[in-house]
Formats: structure tokens, C-alpha cells, sequence
């Protein structure tokens, strides 16, 4: 809601309130039963006081043009001015009630919309903070982009070959040996997750995850009518895998594993675990997606990828540059087997008709110039230095009431409580001081006792009276 | 498939080609029963003779490791070789055909992947020449981008605040009033229908549509299980329409329609029948959706967009910029209730984060500054050319044997042949002379007599040579 009123109008500002408000009514824009923003809110976005709003939309009310619900707000009535110009309005919400994605829960809501705010310490979010985003290489590297008239038409289904290409070269840093022909161009991980709901799997497949999960919190395979098994990791290594034997004879299903700098606990699966994982997934025939776009961001050396250890062709690997170069570039590539980069390939296309090709080329002179890897090697040391920080912090202030492991790469840390006591409220009154978590049950429904720390996005400043906040909220709350 | 053997290699070239393929079964690239592909295609993309492929392929074949059926091909066997390293693949075949969306139509994939190819004449090719892409005007202004770093980190769900705003400012040209908060950006309108099939409607939801349509040949809602009813256009104007009227009561029904430069018709619907259709809509309580990403390309006076003329909220309007400006951008936008953009923005953000920071920096770039005025002016002349060129050809040689409207605008002709001859038998016959033509029937299964041509894609040259031997193929037939 950006308008403002005409301080030179020979309109009153009251007037002029009164005409926007019958305007977005009469475009369609808010229809029947729409709730108007709350008063103060909207005082705000139009730089006028509170009683100059209250008093237009008195007189709309008196109208009959709105209606006042005591407690609830002003909401878009359905009266006969109303029926006039819009008796006949379709019901979108019915549309969007009973359609079939599931509305996000609200707390993940209240997180996307609370992160467009300048003036909230965002202690949770899983991006680059603007100081670690390197802005000004990427602007100047437009300059040395060549395009040419194929480069920006609709690309082949895969995407650009020459990314491709760039891409195969890369994933063999990885030990991950593979033709171009085997790797696909997304639109980040989370489309490769929606891509392989929508082309690999029926409703009522089955799809096992590590608990907690970051699938939890983007749900694509929850709305598309997939089942979800949480498997616990315990305390014992291995045992946990052992859950999968007794699921014999499903008849689709897949397990999902961020088995490098875990999301949200920052741990690293053993190698091991690796193999065994690859072991009782290939006997009990249940492909593995393994999401790997952390690992470049290990401040150590790290076990090989599942993919690198892969001889029978069970493993799809997702791995992007939204973690490690820019969100906004929106680039992420799936290495597997080639008749299922086809199928996807071909639902991609049928979805989307491919990603930016602009960002695609950006991509691709990033990984051949060497600027990316360039890049990479300062980023991690940038993220050592704030992961050294914020345990400080922890060590100092939350020893008495938190656990917590010491990072090795990526962006968070998975603090747990001694009390569970990460629960909505306490996400709500931390939001009211401005600040921002990633509580744990949004990976875990009823896990009350972790937060999704992440020291990547907000700044040291903000790091510090953030945490101190979560303190005072969490002492507090005891 | 890009492989080349190695010329200076100590090994064979038969012996490079053996490891190259055990290569590929054993990373399960290829898994078990995966068809090779064609022995000639192998021969021509490595650069080799036939023979030494097929030489190639007996040795493993005679290994186990290959089994060849006869008049079918080779695939990759499933003996004790294969069983030894692959026993446990997972069944991805299984996946892949028992998964949601059903699989493109052969021949739109076909079409899809001999678009791919240089030395194909695209007659259908519903796509800008390279030729009118502003390749070098892209590039240069990639130099005049000025990014910040929230510009590159993850958008706000309805698309950059920014590229709204030119937006609005550009559907006002239109007719159509809107603020930054009741529009959204797209990757493109395709992405749109998508959103829209996931976000506003369940399975056995009803989609009118006119017929024939693009609907048929992209599938978005059929693929989620929506119903679609064609509405044949008789040649009496308006009467069509009334078929709405006779399926009243059903719950979840939209109207999708492209008003403007019909694809694949080419025609434009009158102002009369827009404001029947905005009534009808209004009656029946059926939302519309206005796909208007043709508008720019008229040569003359258009009727105003239904969106101009809707006073209840009931159309939702998608433009692009992929028809005029660069597909590989895949920027679109959709102006709809605010409700509706907030519930769409936020299935995208659970789809793939957003489209592009860089195409959006692009495209508002482009409105900002004028270029994109500026080069649709210059496009429509030169489609204009083109199509003048076409009918051209079509009046000295077609007019025999087909009927067609003096194209107004966009891209294309629905060229109508007296005899239903425009069959798969025809579009394979071409694509043999390297002739890509788009069938009337993937738009209307059971439509035979028409061709989609497209001026705005083969060069002058390819026009003349492609629109000669599709009057040969077609006079041949008869």
C-alpha cells in the first residue's frame, strides 16, 4: 500500500482517503468481505494521523460502503451500493479455501512477511546478509556477460548447455562424475523438490525425511498429497536408518537427506552413515534426494557426497548458488540418472519454460572465470568469523540455559533449550521487540525446545542486541 | 549426448567407446532397461563411423552388460553382470509414469525437441525470430543495471516493489487501474496458469476455454486434474458464449481466454462480445482469466482489455514480456483482487522463491527508461513485414487449397486447408524435409484441417522454402 495523498489537491485529504478507498472497491481490487488494513497501519503507509482514517472510514460505514466488526476490523460490506456495481463477484475465496495447495502455516507466513521489514534483527533466516553478498562483483561481471540471440530465447529443456557444462566440471570437484546430459537447470532447490513432487511421485507416495526437517517448512510434497514419515535420529549412530527396513513394500517413496550442514541442525553425516544410508536405500529400492547446497560453505574437510558414492544410479542431487552467490540469481541444478532429468526436464517445461536465461548465463561465467570458487573461499571465511561470534555470545550468556554444537560450516545452529519453551508465544513476543527467530517446530511440530539460530544474515551489531533479547524473553518466560 | 572420443589417446576409439557406455550404466546414468540411443545418432555425435559403434555395441552385448531386440534397439540388460553392480536400482520407470503429471503430448515434445535443432525450418514456432530479439540493445543495457544487495537476495513475494511499479504505471496505457499491491511477477504467463491450476482450484474444478486452444498444447490444468470444456466458436458472434450460460451450478469453474490475438487463431474478440462475456462471467459467478500477452504486437486499434472494463474483480489479467521483448527474461505478471495476487504470491514462494532478481532489474530497466516502448515500436513493423511477406506466398500458392484471415497483429495464422489432411502422418513427413509445422490438433484433438503458421520466427528465406514444401507435402497427400 504505497499511495499517498495530494498535500496540493484541491481535494481534502479526507475526501481524497474516501475516493481510494471506493476506488480499490470498485476496481475489484478488494471485493466483498475484504478486511481492510488495520487503521494505524494504514495511517502510516499514507503519512496522515490515525483520526483522519478513522474519520473516512466512519463515513464509508455510514455509507454502508464498509462495515465495522467490534474486535475484528473493517471489512468490505455486501450491501446494496455493493450489490450495484459488484453484486456479481466471483467467490474467490471459495477458489481459495478448497484448492489444493495447503496455506502456508501462519508462522512461516509471518516470517516472509516480517523479513521484508528494515527494521527487524532477523535471527533465523537462512540467506546471505547484503554485506556477504558480493553486489559489486556481480554488477560489474554484467559487463563481461556476451549474449547472444539463443542465449535469451527459450532455452532447451535441461537448460543452458554451456551452464551444463560448466555445472558437470564443478560437480567432479565433488567426485560426482557426470555428463551434461544428466544435470538439469532449476529455479533453486525448493522448484527441484516441487519439480520431483509433481514428476516422480503419486499422491499418497511416501517420502521419509530426518527429524527435524527443513521440508517441513516448505511442504512441497505435503500439499501435493504426499506422505510424511519423520524418522528420529537418536543418540546411537546408524540406528535411526534402521527405521527404514521395518517401511518394506511401500510402493513409491523416497527419502529426502541434507546429509552436508544439515537444515536446520548444522550437522554432518558420518561417512558411515553415507554408506550405510546408500546401502538399506538401495535394498529396500528407495531413491535418495540428497540436498547438498551447503557444502561449499564447510569451514573443514567434509565426507564425500552421497552422490560421489552412488553406483547404482539411486541418488538425485540438488545443488544451487542461492546459499552461496545470490538468492536472487534463483539457479539451481539436479544431478541424476537421465531418463529422470528427462521426466523433469519435461515438467519444467510444462511449468515454468525454463529459467532466466540472463541468470543463467551470469551463473555460468561465475563457475568458468573462477570467480565463483574466488568468491567462495572469502565467503566461508567471513561466515567462521560470525559463527565464532555468535558462540561467544552463547558461551557468555545461554550456558546455563542451552545446549548447542560448535558450528562447522553453512548458517546455523540448532540451539536447544533445557525447557521447552520455544513455543508461539514466545515467537510472537519477540517479534513485537523486533525481533525475528526461526523457532524449531516449523521443522518439527512438537519440538518446543530448539531455535534455528543463523549467523549468516543479520549483522554483528544486530547479532548481539538480538541475542540479548532472546535472553531477556527466554529468562523471562521461566 | 556431447561425449568425443579422444584422438590422441593411447586407447582405441572402440575401446574408449566401450568404457564411455559401461561408464554411463555404471553411474546409473543409464539404468537397467534404458533404450540407447539410435546407433546412427551415436555414430554422428561422436564423430565416428556406424560401424564402430555397432562394433561397440556387439562386444557388450556379447558381455551381457547390452541386449539388442531386434527392430527395437539396444537397452541396458538386466543380467548377473548388471545385477552385481545395479542390482538395487530404484524403479524410476515406476515413478515416472504413475506420477501426477501426465506426459507432454508426443508431438509437442517432438516439436519441443526439434526446436532444439539449427538446421529445422520452424513454421509454428510461436517465438521471436533471433533476428527481432534486441540482442545487443539487452546486452548494452545490462551495463546502465544499478543493483543493491536486496535487490539480489530473496524477493518479496509479489515480485520486486520496483518492477511493480513501472508495471502499474504501464497497465494504466491499457486502461487498466491498478496499484503495485494487486500485481504480481511471473516467470513468464505459463507460470501463471500453473500458480492459478495449484492455488485457485481443486481437482474437478471446471476450466472453460474457447476452443481451439493453447490450453490443449501446454495442460496445466489438465495435468492437476481440472475438467476442461471447450466452447466451439460457431460463426454466429456472441452465441457461443451462451453455452456458459447452460452449465450453471457448477462449484469451481474459470473462463481462460486470449482476447487479443488469439493463439493460435489470431483474432480479436469485439468490444461487444467482451462486455457479453464480462455479463456472462458476472451471471455465472465464473472468473476470467484475460492471457493478453499478445496485445503490444497489434498493427492497428484494439478493443479494450477485459480488465479495462471489469468493475467486480472477476478477471484476472496475465502479460509477459516473452512474446515482445526476450522469452529467455521469463518475466510475467498477473493483475488480479488482492486476495487473489496474495494467495498466488504465496504458492509461488512455496513453488521457487520468485523469478529472477536480474530479469526483474532487466525488465524494470526496460519500462523505466522507454527502450521497451521503443523497441515494440520498431517489432510491430517488422512483424508487420513478415506477415505481409507470408500472405504473400499464401495468395500465390495457397489460395487453391486453404482459407486464412489477413493476420492484425502478433505472430501467427490459422491457416485452414479445405481437406482434412493435417494429420501426424503430415507433421512427420515434414519434419523428415526438416519442416517444423504446429498441427491444428494439439490445440483441438480432433481439428485436422488447420496449421498454426508463424511469421515471426523462420527467416524470409526459410519462409519461402518452408511454406514450398509444405504445399508440396500437402498436394502430394491429396
Amino acid at each position: 500500500m504505497k499511495w499517498l495523498p495530494n498535500r496540493h489537491s484541491h481535494l481534502t485529504i479526507h475526501q481524497q482517503i474516501i475516493d481510494w478507498i471506493k476506488q480499490r472497491i470498485q476496481s475489484g481490487e478488494w471485493p466483498i468481505h475484504t478486511k481492510l488494513p488495520p487503521q494505524r497501519k494504514m495511517a502510516e503507509a499514507m503519512g496522515v494521523n490515525r483520526s483522519t482514517i478513522v474519520n473516512a472510514i466512519e463515513e464509508l460505514v455510514a455509507d454502508g460502503i464498509l462495515s465495522a466488526r467490534v474486535g475484528d476490523g473493517t471489512y468490505v460490506s455486501n450491501n446494496s451500493w455493493n450489490v450495484l456495481v459488484k453484486s456479481n463477484h466471483p467467490d474467490w475465496e471459495k477458489h481459495i479455501s478448497s484448492s489444493i495447495y495447503e496455506p502456508n502455516f501462519q508462522t512461516i507466513q509471518l516470517i516472509n512477511e516480517y523479513e521484508q521489514r528494515e527494521d527487524i534483527i532477523r535471527l533465523g533466516t537462512g540467506e546471505l546478509s547484503p554485506e556477504l553478498l558480493p553486489t559489486a562483483a556481480l554488477q560489474r561481471s554484467l559487463q563481461d556477460i556476451s549474449l547472444t540471440a539463443r542465449d535469451i530465447g527459450y532455452s532447451e529443456p535441461k537448460g543452458s548447455r554451456p551452464l551444463r557444462h560448466a555445472l558437470s566440471r564443478y560437480a567432479i570437484q565433488r567426485g560426482i562424475h557426470v555428463t551434461p546430459d544428466s544435470i538439469m537447470i532449476v529455479s533453486g532447490a525448493l522448484q527441484a523438490l516441487q519439480l520431483i513432487s509433481l514428476g516422480l511421485l503419486e499422491p499418497g507416495s511416501t517420502v521419509f525425511q530426518e527429524s527435524p526437517s527443513y521440508l517441513n517448512s516448505v511442504r512441497p510434497f505435503q500439499s501435493a498429497g504426499m506422505r510424511i514419515i519423520s524418522l528420529e535420529r537418536g543418540e546411537r549412530d546408524n540406528h535411526w536408518l534402521e527405521q527404514i527396513r521395518a517401511m518394506k513394500g511401500k510402493k513409491q517413496s523416497l527419502f529426502y537427506t541434507v546429509p552436508t550442514l544439515h537444515n536446520p541442525t548444522g550437522s554432518i553425516m558420518s561417512l558411515e552413515e553415507r554408506r550405510e544410508l546408500l546401502q538399506i536405500g538401495a535394498a529396500q529400492q528407495i531413491p535418495i534426494i540428497e540436498d547438498d547446497v551447503y557444502h561449499e560453505l564447510a569451514f573443514g574437510e567434509i565426507p564425500p557426497a552421497l552422490k560421489s558414492l552412488d553406483t547404482s544410479g539411486q541418488v538425485l542431487y540438488i545443488g544451487s548458488m542461492s546459499k552461496t552467490l545470490s538468492p536472487g540469481l534463483r539457479i539451481g541444478w539436479v544431478i541424476a540418472p537421465e531418463p529422470v532429468i528427462d521426466r523433469l526436464a519435461d515438467i519444467k517445461m510444462q511449468t515454468d519454460y525454463g529459467s532466466s536465461a540472463f541468470s543463467q548465463q551470469i551463473a555460468r561465467h561465475w563457475l568458468e572465470s573462477g570467480l565463483y570458487e574466488q568468491h567462495i573461499v572469502q565467503l566461508r571465511g567471513q561466515l567462521k568469523q560470525r559463527a565464532d561470534f555468535v558462540t561467544g555470545i552463547l558461551r557468555s550468556r545461554f550456558s546455563r540455559i542451552a545446549t548447542w554444537h560448535e558450528p562447522t560450516g553453512g548458517f546455523y545452529i540448532w540451539l536447544r533449550l533445557h525447557e521447552p519453551l520455544v513455543n508461539k508465544a514466545l515467537f510472537l513476543k519477540l517479534m513485537k521487540q523486533k525481533v525475528l527467530i526461526n523457532p524449531g517446530y516449523i521443522y518439527d511440530a512438537k519440538d518446543f525446545h530448539h531455535i534455528r539460530l543463523s549467523y549468516a544474515y543479520a549483522s554483528f551489531e544486530q547479532l548481539e542486541t538480538g541475542l540479548n533479547l532472546l535472553y531477556g524473553a527466554i529468562v523471562e518466560g521461566t
